[in-house]
């Protein structure tokens, strides 16, 4: 229970929603989890999550001010769309930044790709405290970066830096268009290991457990050494292009970092000129939520930078303004 | 002829090194240019472009005060040595930042790659003005690119950001040491055209010429298509990953822009989600002088911001004390 200010972070994620609590110090008063339920549809899935934040609220700061909100997504969220999120129907159409704000009238709301939300988490307070520049790498469901530099997250013209997901393959791929090829994230990520892990397996398994009956079945361990051979290309070019301090990997597949970073260790001693340290995530499985209420307490307390959190963060009231 | 302050601006390449001197607001008061004679050692190279300097400076500036120097040059140059630099022998062992100094002794010297610089030239008074994020590409005798972003040139943990002639080319050369596989630029960089250029076509071409054979005879559109093609993926993959407002192309290969370009063009609309805009740089020729010049200016004026400008112009004042 306090009296004092608190800063709410919301996690939406393709399956399930997080939410947490906080002071303005960044201690964490509560947290909560809910299901995404996608297939009963994307506003049903915001609403609940909306709903499980006031709940926290009630419970953890029944009588604390509201002081700010910090909301990640999949995708890339505007106050009247999300763009890139297919993977979940219907959440491309709606109007996020808006929805989260109607929910908490008059509070400051800051928004981010779940990715940046994270490593904007490690760079505060992790794995990434004082990288320039530094990388974080998702592996989970999907697969995308973070690019950190001069003390903040890379946002791109269009708050799309870091969707490494689209990247060619080859350079058989250059002029065929996006729908007419495979792109790297339908081959490196959680789902699509999980896809033809339960393939040609024959039986339903995880990503994660691909891995792990890489230890002992020939045909998982073709599949991991594949997945770890094209993402590790990707990642060696991207070092060579940044030349960071770190590269600091989060995500669900971090689960299995024992069978990923050797190799990926061993592929960039052998390309990159001055290669990175290499390490997990400080907040491997929550750093979505963790940035999330990172860009809360960071956004009630001064106006973002030019070219720093504010690009990152799409802040509703800035967004409504155009 | 001034008596005001002056900044004088070097470029060392592999095959010239141009001079520059302006004054305080960058307007140029002379320039000249030497030739490089890599053949006659490096050592003659850099006292070539230092007499030079000091002949310009008495020529066009014999009362001014010179109020700082800006050194950009190929590879990445320290007080005690450039690194990356293998294109010309003997370059990389110069105590670089240490023999520039001494020839200006009191003078604050800042040092920078010279597609840095570049990029910096573009960024202060070119085509990257107000790019957050923005790439600027050169296409030269090598191939290397330079990330801007936050109103800055990103430097890397060791000044190699942007090296990308290092990248691998396929998911083939994952962990096969960078001597024992084909790197990136030994394929895609004006160099590399000209040599195969020369040898498939039977005569001695430079790398323009086969662009311009490529019009007409299909031996050199085969070398051009395929050039083109692998520039293009690493291209998109890096707007990709840095989703910039705009890529900027200079350096000796920019001569074949509109051979180039539409392909580019092509391969970037079909591939990144959010297309950047693609132009040609302002100084296609001179950047690293112009960017030189801007570093001198600039180190003369404030002391650069962590993160920032330090980071790329390795301020040889500064590596000394270390």
């Amino acid at each position: 229970m306090t009296r004092s200010p608190v800063v709410l972070g919301l996690d939406f994620g393709g399956t399930k929603i997080a939410v947490a609590v906080c002071d303005l110090s960044g201690r964490r008063l509560g947290v909560t989890t809910v299901e995404s339920l996608a297939e009963a549809g994307a506003g049903a899935a915001l609403a609940r999550g909306l709903t499980a934040a006031h709940d926290l609220l009630a419970e953890v700061a029944p009588d604390g001010r509201l002081a700010a909100v910090g909301a990640a997504t999949l995708g890339i969220p505007y106050d009247d769309r999300v763009e890139l999120a297919p993977t979940f129907p219907g959440w491309g159409e709606l109007p996020f930044g808006q929805l989260v704000r109607d929910a908490f009238p008059g509070v400051p709301v800051q928004l981010a790709t779940d990715v940046k939300a994270a490593a904007a988490a490690e760079l505060r307070w992790g794995a990434l405290v004082d990288c320039d520049p530094g990388i974080y790498l998702n592996l989970g469901t999907g697969l995308a970066v973070a690019i950190v530099a001069g003390g903040t997250v890379i946002s791109g013209a269009h708050g799309a830096s870091g969707e490494i997901g689209y990247s060619l393959r080859a350079a058989a791929d250059v002029w065929i268009d996006s729908t007419e090829r495979t792109i790297l994230e339908e081959v490196v990520s959680g789902q699509a290991l999980e896809a033809t892990g339960s393939g040609r397996l024959g039986l339903k398994v995880t990503a994660a457990e691909v891995f792990a009956l890489a230890e002992t079945k020939p045909e998982a361990a073709v599949l991991t050494a594949g997945f770890n051979r094209e993402l590790a290309m990707h990642v060696v070019n991207l070092a060579i292009a940044i030349d960071p301090v770190r590269i600091v990997v989060g995500g669900g597949l971090a689960g299995s970092w024992d069978r990923i970073a050797p190799e990926l260790r061993r592929a960039l001693d052998a390309a990159v000129p001055f290669p990175p340290e290499l390490t997990v995530a400080r907040f491997p499985s929550d750093a979505p939520l963790v940035g999330a209420l990172a860009l809360g307490v960071q956004g009630r307390r001064r106006r973002p930078r030019r070219g720093g959190l504010r690009m990152i963060i799409n802040s509703s009231s800035e967004r409504q303004r155009r």
